[in-house]
């Protein structure tokens, strides 16, 4: 449902006040006299995205925050500050809070973000967890999803794939990897993978307008992945390419800076995947023929 | 629940980067180069907040943005964009969402806000709408709970009591009110009537510590409590000093300044109801002696 309703939201929002950067990336960027700032919201409930009886709670509320960072990672930004809501199921609603806001302490802690405010409901339904994350960018510095260029590198942090194992509760946002970019190169365009390494790809593609082609054997598969596919009936690279919430980042960069990085610390592994084309949709190619991918991954609310 | 919890959570988020103000107050403040920013987050749920099977869920969508508004007027800021969070029941979900977007797009439209971002989930749960808002105020210049002065006159704006006639959920955010009074006097402190004057008023003392001596004659009382009284075995009075979801302004400053305020158009009623004193606590003069009264309201999670 997510998809087709932001875009008839987007329709209805083009009356309003405008922000520079508006719904459809990983996060929103407002103007202000002395840079930008950036803002995000994500959610996530017991259920969908978690189940309490399976998970920590101190790890689901890290996550809340985790993967806000992660967009904001995305989109190039440095963090600042978050508003938590929670809606606590009734029944021993203090001590989940308690133990959701354990995690929350330690991302906040560890990411030096300030808790700005937040709302606490109890409610008969399951505990839900939404954190809104403010933080800067300067002026024309954020990361978009829309700027990459034709024969741009595409570079992915870390490995990807069988996140399910339990890096998902943990993720590592790639906030010092942003930095370090923003302060070496000119990246193009970024998202971060939270629906599977083709689909985010491919989103990546489309608000740019254009194509990627991928040498497949270099995406980098995490050791999750090859576990996971001895029992899943998928292979390793199946895993790699679809599976959701790995929260690298995807990254554009003219080839001559991705070249520029080589054997530099970025604080991630950074590895390049393949380059943006003009023709529309991911590509690999074999044997000098181009054969068509199919991006595949977690969408929302499907 | 929410009091003690957010008590231990002040205490613990003493370690982390600070804001300005942060949790307790209407909003939070946090620094930027050219003015503070003002951020707060409120969040409505079906069966607690609102009841869908009797209020129009574009009511409800409207409510949930013009509740924020309400707490960025008691600070004295000018809001500039939101960030949603929808959660949404299967059934129904995008005639729901739409519905519910009806409303905030309508109550953006009014008060010029942007819509800087979003997050929308389905689950096994009730609607529940979490919004974020972000605005602006000028260096030094946002209204507290805590800056109440000795002798200083307590005024309130509107009238109050029976909001549950209807009045609750298209509640008339006082940004003119604030904007006007930034312009004319020095507010020392505000708070948003969300839970009952009296028990509001209560907060604000407290975080003053300071208290109040009323003159209850010249609360205005809403023609809703008056009518609302006929059948509700409680006076007008009662429902004036108890009702919440006024969603009006206490706001305190020198009598000076509020003596200037009369006949003034401060583009909503003000009535000045008494004058803060030493002494804690609320008070009535009664015949040369004071009487002590009791501050009762809505208290979330009880």
């Amino acid at each position: 449902m997510e998809h087709s309703f932001l875009a008839y939201l987007r329709g209805r929002c083009r009356k309003l006040s405008q922000v520079t950067i508006g719904i459809g990336d990983d996060a929103a960027i407002l103007e202000s006299v002395s840079g930008q700032q950036v803002a995000c919201v994500d959610q996530i409930i017991d259920g969908v995205d978690f189940l309490s009886d399976q998970h920590s709670l101190a790890d689901v509320g890290y996550k809340s925050v985790a993967i806000n960072l992660s967009d904001m990672a995305a989109m190039g930004g440095k963090p600042l500050s978050i508003l938590v809501t929670l809606s606590l199921p009734k029944q021993n609603s203090t001590r989940i809070a308690g133990e959701v806001y354990e995690g929350i302490l330690e991302a906040a802690a560890e990411f030096h973000l300030s808790i700005a405010g937040g709302d606490i409901s109890t409610y008969d339904g399951p505990l839900a967890i939404s954190v809104t994350l403010l933080g800067c960018v300067e002026h024309g510095q954020a990361f978009l999803r829309s700027g990459a260029m034709q024969g741009d590198a595409i570079l992915v942090s870390g490995a990807v794939g069988g996140s399910i194992r339990g890096r998902h509760l943990r993720p590592v946002p790639r906030l010092e990897l942003a930095q370090r970019l923003q302060q070496s190169v000119v990246v193009t365009s970024a998202i971060d993978i939270s629906d599977g390494l083709s689909l985010d790809l491919d989103r990546l593609c489309a608000a740019s307008g254009l194509g990627a082609e991928l040498d497949t054997e270099k995406i980098p598969i995490h050791e999750d992945a090859r576990t996971l596919a001895k029992s899943s009936g998928r292979t390793p690279f199946q895993h790699a390419w679809s599976d959701g919430e790995d929260f690298e980042l995807l990254i554009t960069m003219s080839q001559k800076h991705a070249d520029s990085l080589a054997d530099q610390n970025m604080g991630a592994p950074l590895t390049q995947i393949g380059n943006i084309v003009g023709r529309t949709g991911l590509w690999q190619r074999q044997q000098g023929k181009l054969k068509r991918l199919s991006p595949q991954g977690y969408i929302h609310g499907s």
